[in-house]
């Protein structure tokens, strides 16, 4: 890649250690620039951990969002060749799982979102087969006996997202990249529509370019003028997880899709035997309080798709914050500020967009062009 | 009391530093003896903590058990002046409430159950009013629509167990007791029928008289002879608190009496603006972990009595052993092993029957004596 970088030891800085900052500097770092990232608190330990690892483009995502649609695709698509490359230059797994996903209908009432979302996976030509509640307990015995209708979908994987933390910040380093943690970026130092670097811990770290990848804090950090800001806000997730045990020991991911309950809930096995339960999605600000309702609803859901996890320990709760923007699509490109790039606002696609966000930014800090896919997530489309 | 003890300065050995343990040690320490409590783990962190504090002699227990309700309701009696002693010992409050308790039935079917309850209780002669739904609601504003029937339990009281907790530590320390904690006792030495003392760290530490005190660890400390050994197992509770606020602030304890519900919850406030719910009763061994299903009835058992919790904060989550012997009840008093005595099974009473036991063992430690209302609890039940 480096003889077609025309800046191949530029000097970045990248604020925010999530998924987003660390996949773009680890891919920044091994074209050969000075990568510096900033972290706030420990690096992958905000939404990137709260995470449960699904990839799924269509999963609350509307039809009518269709370049959101193809953008998920595509880095859904760059998964195996990304997993592959970040666990050799890590030396780590991360926990890809190809199982595939049902997304279950437990009442009657349900059938119809289910219809729904079996139309659209159809019209997008995403693979998936129409179950009958016999069919599904046949591929997931443990699925309630309640349960009427399903979808597979084999397509939707996951990964072991905390898993990914670690691997990306050993590779980030690998590659030579620094990373500073417990690090709050005060301000982003901008003279004349021109960005000149980043204040933190009262002095001025220059660079030649800054890419925001700061996720709901990113509209917190001093010095963006008005233009520049991005419009996020976050949205808090409950979550828990539950351990496993012989003869309960789910493989597939499985969603629910209710049509009157409160709160539609996924549950996602993992190698270390955990099955992660999430997720509510609550604008409460900066709040981050576990709720009774929030637990009871997740253990609710949990309980009417597979009765059986009733039984299990509770490992953790823990809840996240989404960096969701004004129309929860990502904001991701160039900015009016020379210098100033973003990749921030991933709101529930964080883990699934990271291999397509770390492309695209890297070539634009390396070459000044991206291709076409993330055109319609520039910040200026909140401009008018 | 010292001039009528024969005993005034005997060194005694407590093992265990719950509030059973605690109690005992204070009140001795007080009597001018030489008192030593030896905790495997810190003082008051086991049962004592886990508890939510009610004072209810009649919860949980069949009108059949007199011996018990006569022994939880003068316990109950002294807690009045065992408060006042307590805190003017240790200066600080134990958070003692005398708003009294709403028993309250959620469903139709719940009515009969809670007559039943009732009629108990009036056979006790214990103070209690029937109240229809709307009249509940009139005393606690906050308690479901659905709630068709309560009853009124004026002298079923509370305690903050915690601060009962650091107010023993405190009172029993001032008044010359010695703490060791961390410092499990190995073994008991006997010999001859006749206790010498225990092992402690690999050193034999001798006294007068042992007190076994030690919650559902009692039975497996090495040396008791099988004469000796009470029958007791633990018994998990899985309990939870949550944040009050305004608008959302109980007062009086309340308890749910359920026919066909998995398990009656109740919900506790504390002056520090927890509530605490609990709990459930699994014979699991010394497992303490969370399970999806404890906490999922809990939560529901709650949101189902009092709808307005569900939007409240999780403050924490626990679980706790409560010691049970084999017939439920406590085994208290005198046993083949000169100079052991025990006071332990305290299952759900022990912060209810604190202030009786202290008084009727550290009688029997200071006089060889104790009241009538012991003596249907020694150990020497099982031995048939």
């Amino acid at each position: 890649m480096g003889s077609h970088n025309p800046h191949p030891n530029r000097r970045v800085i990248v604020i925010g250690g999530g998924v987003i900052g660390l996949s773009i500097g680890w891919r920044l770092a091994k074209a050969g620039c000075a990568v510096s990232i900033y972290e706030r608190d420990c690096a992958g330990r905000s939404a990137s951990w709260a995470a449960a690892g699904m990839l799924a483009p269509l999963a609350e995502v509307h039809l009518e969002e269709k370049a959101l649609l193809r953008l998920g695709s595509l880095s859904l698509e760059m998964y195996p060749e990304w997993t592959a490359a970040l666990e050799a230059d890590s030396g780590m797994s991360i926990g890809y799982r190809t199982e595939g996903t049902l997304i279950v209908g437990v009442d009657p009432d349900d059938a119809r979102e289910l219809e729904h979302l079996y139309e659209s996976q159809q019209f997008l030509n995403l693979p998936c087969d129409w179950l009958t509640g016999a069919e599904a307990r046949e591929i997931e015995p443990l699925l309630s006996p309640k349960i009427t209708a399903a979808i597979s979908s084999p397509n939707d994987h996951q990964v072991d997202n905390r898993l990914m933390v670690h691997a990306l910040i050993a590779a980030y380093r690998n590659a030579g990249g620094d990373l500073h943690e417990i690090a709050p970026v005060e301000k982003i130092e901008i003279r004349g529509e021109k960005a000149y670097g980043v204040w933190v811990d009262g002095v001025l770290e220059d660079c030649d370019v800054i890419v925001l990848a700061a996720g709901c804090w990113s509209s917190e950090i001093e010095g963006l003028p008005r233009n520049a800001k991005p419009p996020l806000r976050p949205v808090k997730g409950q979550i828990l997880s539950l351990q496993m045990k012989s003869g309960l020991n789910l493989q597939k991911v499985l969603r629910t899709t209710r049509a009157t309950h409160p709160a539609d809930v996924y549950l996602v096995p993992k190698h270390d035997g955990r099955l992660v339960v999430g997720a509510t999605s609550e604008e409460m600000g900066f709040d981050t309080r576990l709720t009774a309702g929030g637990i009871f609803e997740l253990l609710r859901g949990a309980w009417e798709a597979v009765p059986g996890v009733y039984d299990l320990p509770i490992v953790e709760t823990w809840t996240g914050l989404r960096p969701g923007s004004r129309d929860n699509a990502p904001i991701l490109g160039a900015t009016a500020i020379e210098n100033l790039v973003m990749a921030t606002g991933h709101y529930r696609h964080g883990i699934l967009l990271a291999p397509v966000t770390a492309r695209e930014i890297a070539s634009l800090v390396l070459t000044g062009k991206t291709s076409e896919i993330i055109s319609p997530f520039q910040l200026s489309r909140f401009a008018h």
